[in-house]
């Protein structure tokens, strides 16, 4: 510690130093939120340099803790710190902060900047990604822990605002913590009564502390936000109360949003614009600082310097994963590849030799059944397979013999998220962030709206995460409308990086599954039936072709038809080739389980596929629209569904959309009577 | 009431006939969920036999109770109220449950079935449009009631289930309306601590009285929800605590899931699954139930009938209306007007007046701000609009001058919704349905995904939402890719009945907004630019077209190319479009603020646009795939993002993405050169 200042006197250099950062850089980009990290500086003063435990020279060390800013648009309080406690993260970027390449964009994102966990922005994700790494540290705990051998043992801290607050994936995230009893999950709540549109006052009367304590949260209410002795005290009580069974904290802190500046501290008018140079030298004659724009004084950065301690509490973890390894040398190496997010060795040759054993079954079911099959044939070969339910759990058959329950007291394989889609989404893209695991999280198709933001979140991030989202169409049948999928397919393949996988069959949907495990830079979304698929037979060449997401499946020779289907829609298809064979057309049928993947294949592969200028006809039971694509260069239809659909048992409902043989027969017609 | 039977006796012959109805309709169709109806009968016999103020002859009675029954699955429950109230649905129709064309589908559907109020089934909704039914009741209220003439005086129920619950939009409808003392809304709990997976001490362990209280709720905890006599005294205290302060009132009522099944009864297995004829059998016999399937005695009949009640209440109110007219004529045709959601005598003379003054105008701006205008052009003539903002007033610009705030204690016209975009959504949908208001609510459009499903349901119940979104591309620049829209604009075009209007100047702002408002039959979602977008000058023939969604902004005889376009892009096709005409390249531009109207006019309309076989580049600042429809017919070429945005100045992002006329050009060049 520096000589010439009281312990106290540093922190509030230390703060002012991230508040002036955060200035100067909004500043200096004509945009940003400079409000937040002006409130929330001794907060981080205290949790930075006092308690988190990382190393700056190795961001990716498993056993740090993990920290996530869920209020991201305070970006700069993180760039900030990432830059002084010593990551790669050159003052130079901080000046560039939110311009075109910089290592410092508008909200943090993952995998861009070093140190950023997760990316933030959209509300209340952080807070539920949070639940999802500190489930995973617990459950990487009890199964790799050893007695007098710890080698995973770090907290995952979250900042959230009033705003990640009032969304309601707080509510889910919150409930699912509090019943799953995450106690190394410790959050701070900024509470500074102010969101955009002003005092919060008129739409936000929640008692916050009363409502986690409802949640099984441990409270620590009414800390001094601008305290950092405060703050400290509060989080050495958390850490005290962090048993088993405490349950995740809460850290309450009042603060003031843009704290420094005389004319906007406590007002909505900080939270989103730059202060203005006025009213940047105003602040700086305020708090007494007199550094120039991103001059930073050596004993801040000598306080928040982590690279001292970080490196001998990495050197400590070091040696306790040495003894480890010593001793449970196969545990040690495994935990190695599971963090590294490795498959296992020889994983290739076993997806081949099962994709070619479920072909020799020739089964008829449903693919979320052939799905249920196809989990509980990869989950010895890979135990880092993590799965779970919204609460369908036998609908979307995501359990599997063995999995064992995750529960408070008890560790296992299968999550029931309770009925919280999207938490569970967000949850699903912290756990991937973690490492360690390749979760998977169900519900109904239809239900993807719930979790559609993160959906996205997991293809925006990279994360492999598999959205398993059965029920894929109006042949759930009685639920009706409200639970018939129409326009989700197209809807979803719209998802930049995302692969929507629809099999057709069991072999398939089990190729389905080792392409979603197999991808390590972005998520799969498989669309399940509810109802039975015939098994479709193949050549070879058709069975190799699956990883490819679009193959053909039965061919003629020159065949004046392409008939394109995807899932439940392949074996219609094939009972209109056989018709049309036997009047002497010539038909091709090509199964399209994957469009995105199919896309990413050479242009003469795909030209081979579907040769230009012969006639197409797409046939899926969901929205036409984004078939066209797939029709151009060559006469086209499609069928499709473009209206809601009904209640009523499924066969009826294929017959009055038109998905019989005898209706699919007359548009093939059409189109090839057509001019 | 009849004198063989005690009152106890007469209510647990309803609450049996209700039961025995819903498991005979589910056995009857071989699936359903009969578990719900047979845990909640005697709450319903409670509030529908003692409370509920409601005239079956007449479904649309302004000031009749709403009913939402949250936990749509227990549709049955819904269904055999409505039938032996006296709503015209006859026992053939529940014997038809879940069948092809019934009046009874698998969940409720409003418009479909007499008396349902809303369409539920995606959990947690119902709640979040109870809650604005409960807000536009006292909204109507403050407006049109004056001293001695109550005329907007009714109650809004909710049944909801622990899946409800777990919803992360239970948090924002509760948070919302305990902030907004919605003091006329009671809500049921249905606490049967039973969920699909099971019991939900694994995943729910919210305390729920405790987070309703911390919301602003007025609990009664501990009800016996299968004591007739114990809901009646609940609902009487929550009628009683009913002051203007009082906050909604939440009924706890621990319950029995499937009770009177001796095998089932208490387990997930009775949620959503026929009992099967042994156990439908066996629960008879444990009831004492000795009518066959559909049998209902007269007792049950007479003592569920609701005409008698229902006519003398709803009389009561006709002469209290009378009264009302008398003395205040035209609020009183005013009123009639609102609740008919007529516009009001000239409205499309105005429209044209006001369009053809913003084409005067030929201003430039961001079409956010020209729908601010638009809005306040129109407010004065539409005293029903209702607008908000989920916590980005000034940024969506939803406000007017003179607009007023809603507040728990002070009416107004422009709703603070808090960061709840998914609440906000349902919410709007409750508003719309209870009738009086066009409400709108906005965001940025990336986080439509946030409200998704709610937008869904606005378009499945055909309800006049005007969803507005800002900030529609890239162009918002340097917030980045989280807050860039990229997949939004055509998925959102996606969701059948949903009318997607993207304008490119502010004319086109201004006959969106109107096209909006005189929708009857839908909602629309305006998705309005961050940037300044400049005014397109045109002819009166373009200036008509504007309502068919897609016309011919700027002509050339006998064009080559035709360029289509949406909102910001509109601009960079005129450019492009100048530049090769200069070339000797005839151009055609085609605006198309809105696909799916342009979809709805006529074959020779839609020929005329986009003549066959003229080369067709669209441009728009989305994803691509969605066009390839409009080129069907023709050679085209897209230009689009395929890929998520950046956090850079806007400029940077759209030279980056191609966006410039140069880059246009280039391929506009490329496609007239090809084979």
């Amino acid at each position: 510690m520096n000589m010439r200042f009281t312990q106290a006197a540093i922190d509030t250099l230390c703060a002012d130093a991230l508040r002036f950062l955060a200035i100067d850089a909004v500043e200096a980009a004509r945009s940003g939120h400079p409000g937040m990290p002006m409130g929330m500086a001794e907060i981080a003063v205290a949790l930075w340099t006092r308690h988190l435990r990382h190393d700056p020279a190795d961001p990716a060390w498993p056993d740090r803790d993990r920290f996530v800013l869920s209020n991201g648009h305070g970006s700069m309080l993180l760039y900030a710190l990432l830059h002084l406690s010593g990551y790669d993260l050159p003052l130079e970027e901080l000046k560039r902060f939110r311009q075109f390449g910089s290592l410092t964009p508008g909200h943090p994102e993952t995998g861009h900047t070093t140190g950023v966990e997760t990316t933030t922005g959209p509300l209340g994700q952080g807070l539920a990604n949070a639940v999802g790494m500190a489930l995973a540290e617990k459950l990487l705990a009890a199964e790799f822990n050893r007695p007098g051998h710890t080698i995973v043992g770090h907290r995952t801290w979250v900042f959230v605002g009033d705003g990640c607050l009032m969304e309601g994936i707080s509510h889910e995230a919150a409930g699912f913590a509090g019943v799953q009893r995450l106690s190394r999950l410790i959050c701070f709540w900024d509470d500074n009564r102010i969101s955009i549109d002003g005092d919060v006052a008129g739409w936000f009367g929640d008692d916050t502390p009363a409502r986690f304590r409802a949640c099984g949260w441990n409270v620590i209410p009414a800390v001094d936000g601008h305290d950092v002795e405060a703050v400290d005290h509060a989080i050495r009580q958390a850490l005290d109360n962090a048993g088993r069974d405490a349950g995740p904290t809460l850290i309450c802190c009042r603060t003031t949003i843009g704290r420094g500046s005389p004319a906007k501290a406590g007002s909505a008018d900080v939270h989103g614009a730059p202060l203005g140079a006025a009213e940047t030298a105003a602040t700086r004659a305020a708090l007494g600082w007199h550094h120039g724009p991103f001059e930073v004084p050596d004993e801040v950065r000598a306080a928040l310097d982590a690279h001292a301690d970080g490196h001998a509490r990495h050197e400590e973890w070091k040696a306790r994963m040495a003894a480890y390894a010593a001793a449970y040398p196969e545990l040690a190496a495994e935990f190695g590849r599971r963090m590294r997010g490795e498959l296992p060795g020889g994983f290739a040759v076993l997806a081949d030799a099962l994709v070619a054993g479920v072909h020799d079954e020739a089964a008829t079911m449903a693919s979320r059944k052939a799905s249920q099959l196809a989990i509980g044939r990869l989950a010895g070969a890979l135990p880092e397979l993590l799965g779970g339910s919204a609460d369908l759990t036998h609908s979307n058959l995501t359990d599997w013999p063995g999995c064992g329950a995750v529960r408070a007291d008890q560790p296992g394989r299968h999550i029931n998220w309770g009925v919280r889609e999207f938490g569970m989404g967000a949850a699903l893209n912290g756990i991937a962030l973690h490492g360690g695991f390749i979760p998977f999280g169900a519900t109904f198709l239809v239900f993807s709206d719930y979790a559609r933001s993160a959906i996205r979140m997991s293809a925006l991030m990279k994360q492999r995460v598999i959205h398993v989202m059965t029920h894929d169409s109006i042949a759930l049948g009685e639920d009706g409308p409200t639970h018939q999928p129409v326009e989700h397919l197209p809807s979803l393949r719209l998802i930049p990086d995302l692969d929507v996988w629809r099999p057709c069959d069991a072999v398939e949907t089990q190729a389905a599954w080792h392409a979603a495990v197999a991808r390590r830079d972005g998520p799969t979304l498989l669309a399940l039936s509810r109802q039975n698929l015939p098994h479709q037979p193949r050549d070879d060449a058709a069975l190799q072709a699956i990883p490819r997401g679009g193959y053909v499946l039965a061919d003629a020779a020159d065949p004046v038809l392409v008939i394109i289907a995807t899932g439940s829609e392949v074996a219609l298809a094939m009972e209109v080739r056989l018709a049309l064979q036997a009047e002497g057309v010539a038909v091709r049928v090509v199964s399209m389980p994957c469009t995105s993947v199919f896309d990413r294949q050479p242009d003469d592969y795909r030209a081979a596929v579907l040769p230009a200028g012969v006639p197409r006809l797409a046939i899926e039971a969901a929205r036409s629209d984004g078939w066209w694509k797939y029709l151009a260069g060559a006469p086209g239809a499609v069928v499709g569904i473009d209206r809601f659909g009904a209640s009523a048992p499924a066969d009826e409902l294929l017959r009055h959309f038109g998905f019989t043989a005898g209706a699919v027969l007359a548009r093939a017609r059409a189109l090839l009577a057509a001019p």
